[in-house]
């Protein structure tokens, strides 16, 4: 890890060296050591749509203001949010993601969509669209070599063992 | 909501008509009401990579069988796993992914591959690649009418408003 990654918010979480008995090196068990936790995750919903300020926060989801600031600490101390001055006397904050915190929209996007495809009774209460022309978007897990769309059942996982022996590789469970 | 979309798990979950105080029509609140716990997504993680067995779930995951048990059961209520035999005298079963299950992976590849970008110290510990060429998978938000990739700051959200009035939209923040 160099000094850009520390400022860049880059590194291991404090605790992650052990979460219930699962890998340390496991990235999903890093990220939900973050922020896997229902509120986090409406929180960072509430940004994402641009709700930004501790007061709007409490009213909009209806969280107890020191669950939220409990929250709002640790997604800061992360580097997930930085807490901007929008006002000086006295002074008062937005809470903005970061690029780091940013950085989670596809996580926030697949989410929604399970949501829509499983759960919403008719249309999707939110359509996320290409701002440059309306269009309902898309994800998509892609291969660059073979330029197309991969579904679940093609998606293999695969070890990354020390240098000196050959990859493990398993195939993740299709239906 | 018909028949079938019973039958295949489809519908509002019990108790999604409140979660704090968020909109009852959200797509990522209703997601978070059935799988929005950090046990649930290590679960659902472990039974992608093929552990299916209660036994071997409590060893991966060093989960009380209790807690164990209270996810599963609420996954199987939720009709995102199933239970199946695999032995008669005593019966003993696997837990799989359903199709509503397998429906998740790209939410879970979305945390994975945040997990690698921010907290992999060097290159992540576990790679997806396509099971055909074995080249690794990318996931993109994409527009199916330009044809090319979308970046965080141009998603707009849209929420879908009753057909006599003009839908409100709203840029997701960009950093």
């Amino acid at each position: 890890m160099t000094q850009n990654d520390v400022a860049e918010g880059r590194g291991r979480t404090t605790d992650s060296t052990k979460i219930g008995g699962a890998p340390v090196n496991c990235s999903i068990a890093a990220t939900l050591d973050v922020i896997g936790d229902r509120w986090t995750f409406l929180i960072l919903r509430d940004l994402f749509r641009g709700v930004r300020r501790f007061s709007d926060l409490v009213d909009d989801l209806g969280i107890a203001k020191n669950l939220l600031s409990d929250r709002l600490k640790r997604l800061v101390e992360h580097g997930v949010v930085e807490k901007v001055p929008y006002q000086e006397r006295p002074v008062r904050y937005d809470y903005r993601l970061t690029a780091k915190g940013a950085d989670l929209s596809p996580a926030l996007i697949a989410l929604m969509r399970w949501g829509d495809e499983w759960y919403a009774d008719g249309d999707p209460p939110v359509v996320l669209v290409h701002e440059t022309c309306g269009t309902p978007l898309e994800q998509h897990v892609q291969c660059p070599r073979c330029n197309e769309r991969v579904s679940p059942g093609k998606v293999r996982s695969q070890t990354q063992e020390p240098a000196t022996q050959k990859p493990a590789t398993q195939t993740t469970q299709t239906t």
